[in-house]
């Protein structure tokens, strides 16, 4: 027996091929396959030459016994299940498949068990966590317009504010000014308007770490943005710990670029998940998401 | 002599014709003309339009001695003043014009007098004010992105953002949640995220409406939020205050739909107001912006 596990993500996929006891024969990264951003047939393209890869490097057929585990960004909800459960039945992948959400993968990988936690902060952010019932929580993660609360793209968009507010008298100087206009190659405070409307998210939300950078520099606006983002995911976690009701010690992973790069960011995290959660071992990923999915299947198929 | 005055908004555009004592001949509203919205072809079509209807209204010859204000976002800008010069240029209004941005010409309007500070909370919010030296200084008004905090829009997104907090057990219980599903036909906090990517930013900002409703309720949530609107612009105020440094009595006027429409917000802003610049008159606009525009081409032509 063989498992698949795959992470289909809104910019890039990555499978991995295993055997039953989870050691690696076969790793591929694609393009991205979440089929809210890229559509249905591209989706069903990319998780078919995925798949056709796997088995061709690991030299095993496709009709061979295979567990497979898919995780995308919103495969918890039921319309979504069927439209990618349709895609596998036309891939040949009809029995023993697990599909599910993105953070659920990245949480199996991040703590290598079954349930726990895991804070999310990348370009979005979201905290997520399944209990030993198999009861879920989630907190944040609403989208840019709703709130995702201590992700990049939130501190960056209140570093961008910080700059506006400096430059209308609103707001105490900061560094934030110097660093993000040299980084956009832009001349003044007013520029930024034209930049921001023409940016992707992901473009804005790689400014977070200007911002990081500032607020390592003892910048007060970056430092109160910084600490303003911790104390948000902390808030967010915090509901999720009190919904699950955890009875025994449980993994907090933290995950997603700032807080797996930003150690300074981990660490304020660390310290306030201490204080909520002092039973909760809180680490970084020990797996990816694609990894997590074939623990996900090795457990549960 | 007679004086066009026009105020080219996003959304329509208003022109008043009047004598040279300020008696109104003729008043017209068409579409929107803001080049920036519609492109200068169909700013260039209101435009001309606008004019030569009040002129017929009038019952005077295009070829007459008349003086003309326009005011339209964006036109205090070097480059806008070209574009539109250009098209007053073809309309035959090459002489005794004035282009400038929208907020000087309400403020004039709102105040009856050549300077002062208008604070505006629309759609967009922005504190505008010029001095007798003629300098200028405003504050807030970047935008959704970089903030335009305390306008329609940031109170409605703080709105929805406090419904999925209170979902989340982020946040505390709140009116909003029933009183915004309610408003919009929806079943669930959930199917928020679908709606707000849709709406337009005026369709969103709306929503302000229902947390003023709230917070007269003492709804928590809605109340801080309405608090913080009033704080922010109060913020903008004094940095605008403070740059033009008025030394005699100055007129602040509160305009755009929610300072005029909302008497509890408008008069939040009065109190702080009083204590930031005792020596200031506040009140609500005593004209109109296309009047005001009227109003500037009377003294300064």
């Amino acid at each position: 027996m063989y498992i698949i596990g795959i992470d289909g993500g809104g910019t890039e996929t990555v499978g991995i091929l295993t055997t039953e006891t989870g050691r690696c024969l076969a790793q591929v990264q694609s393009g991205p396959s979440n089929y809210h951003v890229v559509g249905e047939a591209k989706t069903q393209a990319v998780l078919k030459n995925v798949v056709g890869e796997l088995c061709e490097t690991a030299g095993i057929p496709l009709t061979s016994s295979i567990h497979f585990c898919l995780g995308m960004a919103g495969l918890g909800r039921v319309e979504d299940k069927k439209v990618i459960g349709r895609i596998c039945d036309e891939l040949g992948i009809s029995e023993n498949r697990i599909l599910t959400h993105d953070a659920h993968i990245a949480l199996v990988g991040g703590t290598e068990k079954q349930y726990g936690v895991i804070v999310i902060s990348g370009t979005g952010a979201i905290v997520y966590g399944i209990n030993a019932d198999n009861k879920e929580a989630r907190a944040s993660g609403w989208g840019y317009l709703l709130g995702d609360e201590g992700s990049g793209y939130d501190i960056a968009i209140k570093g961008l504010r910080a700059i506006a507010r400096a430059a209308d008298g609103r707001g105490r100087p900061t560094e934030l000014t110097n660093r993000i206009l040299n980084a956009l190659e832009l001349n003044e405070p007013s520029a930024l308007i034209r930049w921001v409307h023409a940016a992707s998210r992901d473009a804005i939300a790689q400014l977070a770490k200007v911002v990081f950078d500032a607020a390592r520099t003892r910048d007060v606006p970056a430092e109160q943005i910084v600490d303003e983002a911790a104390a948000e995911l902390v808030c967010a976690a915090s509901s999720v710990i009190h919904q699950l009701a955890f009875d025994e010690m449980f993994d907090i992973v933290l995950s997603g670029g700032n807080l797996m790069h930003q150690p300074m960011f981990a660490d304020k995290l660390r310290q306030a998940l201490a204080r909520i959660a002092p039973s909760a071992s809180v680490h970084l990923p020990k797996h990816d998401p694609a990894y997590g999915a074939v623990l996900l299947a090795q457990a549960k198929l």
